[in-house]
């Protein structure tokens, strides 16, 4: 996903730059070296920062500079960097690659792969609940709280199992759209609008502008997963920077495998009009925001 | 370890009835089904819940009821349930059975092994954050932030990750007295102190009141890692519940077998003294944390 608006690159790099000087306090309090060294290698050198941008966007909407916000940000993006170190171990989806370097489990051993997710989540929830996070600790419980659940067995750790349960053929998974939805918007959705909800959060909103952005992230979500199917099956790898043609290949129903193209594109249509819509109470503070909602339309195109 | 106490036994009884009263709702918001089970035989069905316990007993000091404390109990039995489960899998410690049953892994498979561990850490952070929790968002954004340091690369997570560089001798490991006090400081001791701060957090203590629990933890945490040490060395396998030996045959060092076991014995002795001792401002009301420290002295005789 090339930066749809410079708003993404500033908060990459901003979420970078800090995510490295959490990282280098470590060795003060006692985290082991090498741990230390795995962690960085599963947390720094690139990706979108997409979810961190979300937030940080979400909470500009109430006032709240992205320096004011950046430990929620950090925080969901040692979450969403937690979850891959895990998926890519050999008993998940063996991936020996990411970005083009070693997957943490290939570079430094699956033990360590194990204990890095585990240490980036707990590391997770430090940040948020830490006082620097934000003054008023009753915004900091709240953001803990939507992050655990967002992440948890409700969310992502349980959307990831029902992929697996998908691929290897337990009884339970049943490949029609609904299942599909629900598996989605558990495993990359939730984070999506955990995204958007703790910068509301982060923000104070008032409960109809949070309800805004959740429907705004719920919507995103849905938009991201499917031109993220539509890349795979459309796109050629030059485009995208991965395989594509890879759900095909493994046989995995996506929506656009049960769908077809064209419906699956309306689909897009529709949700990324949702998305844009949900952020009406905000005007054009919400731009950039919107921006990025219509950017999932057109990825693949 | 038998109970030293009813006090035990009623921490247990209750954190059970907790536990399996927070996976029941699980279907009620989405976790798959499949996941919940292998969460449930991680975490129900025995166990000492001696971590519960001593947030219990401490939150009691301070006038705080067990029912009022329960979530934080139940929430830092989670974190101890997950690092079981991600100890037992076969990159780490390799185990097919604790507690005369097959491990998560064994039953379920190593990738739900691995999202079990994930879900109920996840779920740590969310009971620990809840409003059921505490009354007040200072005092809950205090517990999470302190689970969180005790169980990540600065505690827990990272005293595995030392333990396992020295069984797989990577250079940075030397077994002297110094690397293994810090180890089983981190792996075992962080959690079992900040049962006692979460006690101390949760009852609102002075600082000086938190810090005399922090003392009592610490000394308790070196006490059980060296009664454990103790009981591997010398007990025999149907007092202790599990195998022997296991340590020396595995050629892993500990205090036992770096000082012997008279020096072992006496060092034992005087933590367990220095952690009564760190308990003198709050008066009998700690008799049961007392006898805690002293069963520990006298475990393996």
């Amino acid at each position: 996903m090339p930066p749809f608006d410079p708003a993404l690159r500033d908060a990459a790099t901003l979420v970078e730059a800090r995510l490295a000087a959490i990282l280098a306090k470590e060795p003060d309090r006692g985290s082991p070296p090498r741990l230390i060294d795995a962690m960085r290698h599963a947390v720094l050198g690139g990706g979108k920062r997409f979810r961190p941008f979300l937030v940080l966007e979400s909470a500009q909407l109430f006032g709240v500079s992205p320096q004011a916000a950046i430990d929620a940000a950090a925080a969901i993006e040692c979450i969403h960097c937690y979850s891959l170190v895990h998926d890519d171990m050999p008993a998940m989806d063996n991936d020996e690659l990411r970005r083009g370097r070693p997957t943490v489990w290939k570079a430094f051993g699956e033990w360590s792969a194990i204990l890095v997710g585990d240490g980036l989540q707990a590391l997770a929830f430090e940040l948020v609940s830490a006082p620097s996070a934000h003054s008023d600790p009753a915004v900091r419980a709240e953001l803990v709280h939507t992050l655990a659940i967002a992440s948890g067995s409700p969310g992502m750790v349980g959307g990831q199992a029902l992929d697996l349960e998908a691929e290897n053929s337990l009884p339970a998974s049943v490949a029609d759209v609904a299942h599909i939805t629900r598996l989605q918007s558990m495993k990359t959705g939730a984070l999506i609008r955990a995204a958007c909800e703790m910068g509301a959060i982060a923000g104070q909103a008032s409960p109809d502008q949070r309800a805004a952005l959740v429907r705004y992230g719920e919507a995103l979500g849905v938009a991201f997963q499917i031109s993220d199917d539509l890349l795979d099956a459309e796109g050629s790898a030059a485009d995208v920077g991965k395989a594509t043609g890879k759900d095909a290949a493994a046989g995995k129903a996506t929506l656009v495998s049960l769908l077809g193209i064209a419906d699956a594109r309306r689909h897009l249509d529709t949700t990324v009009q949702a998305a844009v819509d949900a952020l009406a109470p905000f005007g054009a503070k919400a731009d950039v925001l919107r921006e990025a909602a219509r950017f999932m339309g057109r990825r693949d195109s």
